[in-house]
């Protein structure tokens, strides 16, 4: 299992939105015959390319997977016949599929006179598809808000300066996890105040996330630096606006208007429609006060500096409507890494799983 | 120079307004002869124990001793004398003496005939006595501010409630701090509000710190906890407030009111006269930010709970006068540990040496 969660991994990144797969095919005798993995949606599922690869060695061996064997007929036939056709004997697998169209893979195979062991090594399985799966869960595509700021909490100076409040470091850290995201956001007023370009830069490579940003009145400038062709971007407007005219590549999207701002519930079901399994918020305060206040942030990362600048300093949070201490988000913290001169912070919303513990804690 | 450490460490937390001493002393043949520490102001210096402990096997022999030999007479006469009468030949000390009356001890030993060998174990040795030796540099009590907060830098709600953003380990955690200084201090704001008591509690033991709180108009409710006999109290007043009338032990103290704040540089200075050495500051938002401005935090530990409050909270610092991002105060962040559901930071100046790297850095 540990070998079909490494294949798995391979493919990283580019499987949205389908989730990462991983599968070795073990002979009658044990030994292994066949792997192989999910390259992406419209590729053979992982247990149809490690079927190929065995051949007739797979009758009656061992189906090892990361996942839950389909059993829906989807662009590519359900995995729990090609299964059962090879004449597996037993599958073992490490998640059942949350996805109601998938699931009933295992049921299927059963049916058919098949050992069927599940959960094996699932933390670990469930690590390297952890987006797709809270986005599973939570029927919308994961959001994680990450953010860099002072040891008080501050995003900016009085001034609006804010490059850099972290170091290098961190920096790239935060495009490494653009990397690993479908798309990512910001707000009008980061659009406007830093006009980002919200690329993959830094050294890190990948698929580039769709860039997404909210421009309520159609204002956005034609040379902002995210209608550059490093990737395509959605421009997020109301109903109402004057259409933004774009250069080719990118596109305008109307959402509704909700309690004054776009609803970025709405918002998240659209990008669904298009594929987009994972969102990186980039801020600003105001737009993840929205979101957080909303439970529609399931992770933050967060890289703290060794920087004070006060309370004239800019929030790196905006209200969420909290009057009380009982009545304050709260996360767990997973994760807490050094970055550089700063620390990195990565918490998650306590009813999902994971977490690695951090420096002390536990974790495998 | 390992067991001279340890032994100076015996006396941790009750020497002030003197450092922690160690001392072993090698006879002729190189084995240990005698070996003592300091245990506190109006006692032997550690040399003059060890030499005692010693007797005449000292002669000929070595001395190891954490902190360069005093030459200079105070309560005690000077050790670097009662090193030469003893015979010893050759000195070993770890961390040279910052303190201008007692230093030239070395230069003594030397103009005696001794062998003298500075710095060794010196980091080691200096992190035993890091808030004393900060003292020294500074020429005033080293000062730690300590607080806890939100991930978003709230200390408090929205309606004030702060009861408790961290968690158990935190709060027994910042009473572990509390006996590792001479004095605590909050501000008015903190005094009126959470009413604190400031005394050792959660199973912590030792010398509980003087506690002092500010209250310039000399209203300080005569029922506070922090009046009870646990440990003395000194009350911070202006120069015309009327003088508020207290329990026996408690006195009050009268510091010149500067830019409209009671002054707490003169405050530190009346503190060291009074004997004390380290000051934990622990808030609120606008004293901290008083100090912070001016230079006057020598370190800084922040207990980070994983909730948001968002910008609605009480900053957990106030106005520092940073306008910009470049006027930001920078440390340096030193460690890095889980503490139950949240994570500790030490920081420091960064002129001040220290510094173990946290949970991925290096140091010894
Ligand atoms: N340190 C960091 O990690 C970091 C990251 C990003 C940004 N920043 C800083 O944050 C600042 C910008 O933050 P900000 O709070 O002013 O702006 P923001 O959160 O980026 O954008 C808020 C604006 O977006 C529009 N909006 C549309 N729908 C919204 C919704 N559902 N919720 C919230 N907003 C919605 C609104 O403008 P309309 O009324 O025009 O629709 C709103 O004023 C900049 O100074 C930037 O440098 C820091
Ligand atoms: N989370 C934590 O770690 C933590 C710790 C402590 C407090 N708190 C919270 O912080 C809040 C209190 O903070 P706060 O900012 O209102 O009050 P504060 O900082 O405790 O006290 C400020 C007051 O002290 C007096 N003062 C005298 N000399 C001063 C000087 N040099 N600099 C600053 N102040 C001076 C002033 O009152 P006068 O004008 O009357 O002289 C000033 O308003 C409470 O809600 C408390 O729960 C949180």
């Amino acid at each position: 299992m540990r070998r079909a969660v490494r294949l798995a991994a391979t493919a990283a990144g580019r499987t949205s939105p389908n989730p990462v797969v991983g599968c070795v095919i073990l002979g009658a005798d044990g030994t292994a015959v066949g792997e192989g993995f999910h390259r992406g949606a419209g590729q053979p599922h992982a247990e149809v390319e490690a079927l190929a690869a065995a051949g007739d060695r797979a009758r009656g061996g061992t189906a090892v997977v990361t996942l839950e064997p389909c059993a829906h007929h989807g662009r590519t036939g359900p995995c729990a016949e090609a299964l059962l056709r090879a004449g597996i004997a037993r599958v073992v697998y490490a998640v059942p599929d949350p996805n109601p169209t998938a699931a009933g893979g295992a049921r299927r195979l059963l049916d058919g006179g098949v050992e069927v062991v599940g959960g094996v090594l699932r933390a670990e399985a469930e690590r390297g598809n952890e987006l797709w799966l809270t986005a599973q869960r939570r029927g919308r595509p994961a959001v994680t808000w990450k953010f860099g700021c002072t040891l008080d909490g501050r995003a900016a100076a009085p001034d609006g300066t804010s490059r850099w409040i972290t170091g290098p470091e961190s920096r790239r850290d935060a495009h490494a996890l653009r990397a690993q995201h479908d798309a990512v956001l910001v707000g009008s007023g980061t659009l406007r105040v830093d006009d980002p370009h919200l690329g993959l830069r830094h050294g890190v490579t990948g698929v580039p996330p769709l860039r997404v940003v909210l421009d309520r009145d159609g204002t956005v400038a034609p040379h902002a630096r995210v209608l550059d062709d490093a990737a395509p971007t959605l421009v997020v407007t109301g109903p109402r606006a004057p259409k933004p005219v774009l250069p080719a590549r990118h596109e305008v999207l109307r959402v509704p208007v909700t309690d004054g701002a776009l609803d970025m519930a709405v918002l998240l079901d659209r990008l669904w429609d298009r594929g987009v399994r994972s969102v990186l918020l980039e801020g600003g305060a105001r737009l993840a006060a929205w979101c957080a206040a909303r439970g529609l942030v399931d992770r933050v990362v967060a890289c703290v500096a060794p920087l004070l600048l006060g309370a004239a300093g800019r929030p790196v949070l905006g209200d969420v409507g909290a009057p009380t201490l009982a009545a304050a988000l709260r996360l767990r913290l997973d994760e807490v890494t050094r970055l550089g001169d700063d620390v990195r912070l990565l918490l998650r919303a306590r009813d999902l799983p994971g977490g690695d513990g951090g420096p002390e804690g536990g974790g495998a």
